[in-house]
């Protein structure tokens, strides 16, 4: 890992019981990169190194990468998978969004849903939001009582624990954008008739609650970053800087992990083709 | 639809009832494309189109898109998935490899599984390899009962019906290679010690049995290419023209599908962003 790298990820990381508060982080933070142009090259840059360490990841079919991408409405989740996935291509990369549950999964527990679509052995997995929205709307719109969501935090750090455990390493992205940076936002999705479909109504509803969720946000941060499965917040305001950002801690994640191409089990002289 | 778009698809689409034969088939035609470097270029460039179609049918959010890659060891069908959707990016494209079925599988009917991974409305949906395994290697190695395997093709062309009846559109490719070209890749794939994970020594096995293969292809391929789900015999020895075809059938297909960002509902003036 360069020195760069090992900066940039100690810049967002979250140590494990951090008094982190969103308040006091900067969503308009860039000073980790240069000036814009060179950084989003440098980004196309990274995002083939990921392409190539997919590759070899997919080879080796023993370990996997969960990236959990959190954040609230337009705080540019869709955005990051482009940018930073799409040369991966979809063989060995799933993305999984998760909404408001069907009336099946609410017939499981909370996790049921979530485990079921972790990535398989070889491959990237992605989800655009998670279990996590067990203690962030259902925490802020009151949809599960004080306490269950209390047992929640130590419930998901032990199945991320068991995850981590049986070979999927895990990166959590909180993409942190200002509600200035928000209100911008849904009001392009409003402007431009292309971005009509990406507007709900509802989203300004829950704009109303957005103290509550940066509450929220905070307490899950300070609760389940942990040093199996590390929150990272990334300063999300400037697509460039959260795309670069996320670029690098998954380029340097995969490095870490160092996929090998598997040895054969046969000796290459054993067989003819005829 | 262009008139050579029309002619490519023409020249590799099966009739419905056609009396095809694979050994009538040139796997080495390259008649409809110009020269290799021209062509790859052009399907980078149907790539990055086909891109922007899947943009517009994930917004839209009421179709899909499925792609069923079928064909012998080495014929390219993982080779296929990364020079024409790699553009497109894992957001809305999902791949499923579809391998020896497992004990929990082989407890339900064979299309169970499949009809689990069919993609969802907005996305696209490759299987690499697919149903037809089932009237394939379960008929060469004698799995299943001729009995079973004659009701299966009907029992496959209702079930395609049911999707494509329920807003999925089907395209499938089968990759048409030469025994001689088999016979060089496998040979790659011993010589090249980054390649070894891929070799399989099955696949020597499955190759003694060329001809039955063969000819099973030539059933399923006069009994399953129907009006609304047609089989198209893709060349592939040669790997640009291989993706080219699939590349701008594709993007043909997509572009008559002609996905639409949907209306809002609402009117911009009527919200206020606070």
């Amino acid at each position: 890992m360069t020195e760069l790298e090992r900066s940039i990820i100690a810049r967002v990381r979250v140590e494990p019981g951090e008094n982190v508060s969103l308040r006091e982080r900067d969503p308009r933070d860039s000073r980790l990169f240069g000036e814009e142009k060179g950084t989003k090259s440098a980004t196309a840059a990274l995002a083939k190194e990921i392409d190539a360490l997919q590759d070899r990841l997919y080879a080796e079919g023993s370990r996997a990468l969960l990236v959990i991408l959190q954040g609230t409405d337009t705080s540019g989740k869709d955005g990051t998978i482009r940018n930073v996935f799409n040369a991966t291509g979809p063989l060995g990369v799933s993305v999984t969004p998760f909404g408001v549950p069907s009336k099946a999964e609410q017939a499981h527990d909370y996790l049921w849903r979530v485990h079921a679509a972790c990535p398989r052995r070889g491959t990237i997995g992605i989800f655009n939001r998670s279990h996590y929205e067990s203690v962030l709307v259902e925490k802020v719109r009151n949809l599960s009582s004080p306490e269950l969501i209390e047992q929640r935090y130590d419930q998901i750090n032990a199945f991320e624990k068991h995850l981590v455990e049986n070979g999927t390493t895990i990166l959590k992205f909180l993409l942190h954008i200002s509600k200035d940076e928000q209100k911008e936002r849904l009001q392009e999705r409003l402007n431009d008739p292309r971005k009509h479909w990406k507007f709900n109504p509802g989203d300004l509803d829950d704009r109303t609650h957005w103290d509550e969720y940066q509450d929220a946000y905070d307490i899950m941060l300070q609760r389940c970053s942990t040093p199996h499965a590390p929150w990272h917040v990334i300063p999300a305001d400037r697509k460039w800087v959260r795309n670069a950002t996320i670029a690098t801690i998954v380029k340097a994640t995969l490095e870490e992990m160092d996929p090998q191409y598997p040895k054969a089990q046969w000796k290459p002289g054993a067989f003819t083709i005829s």
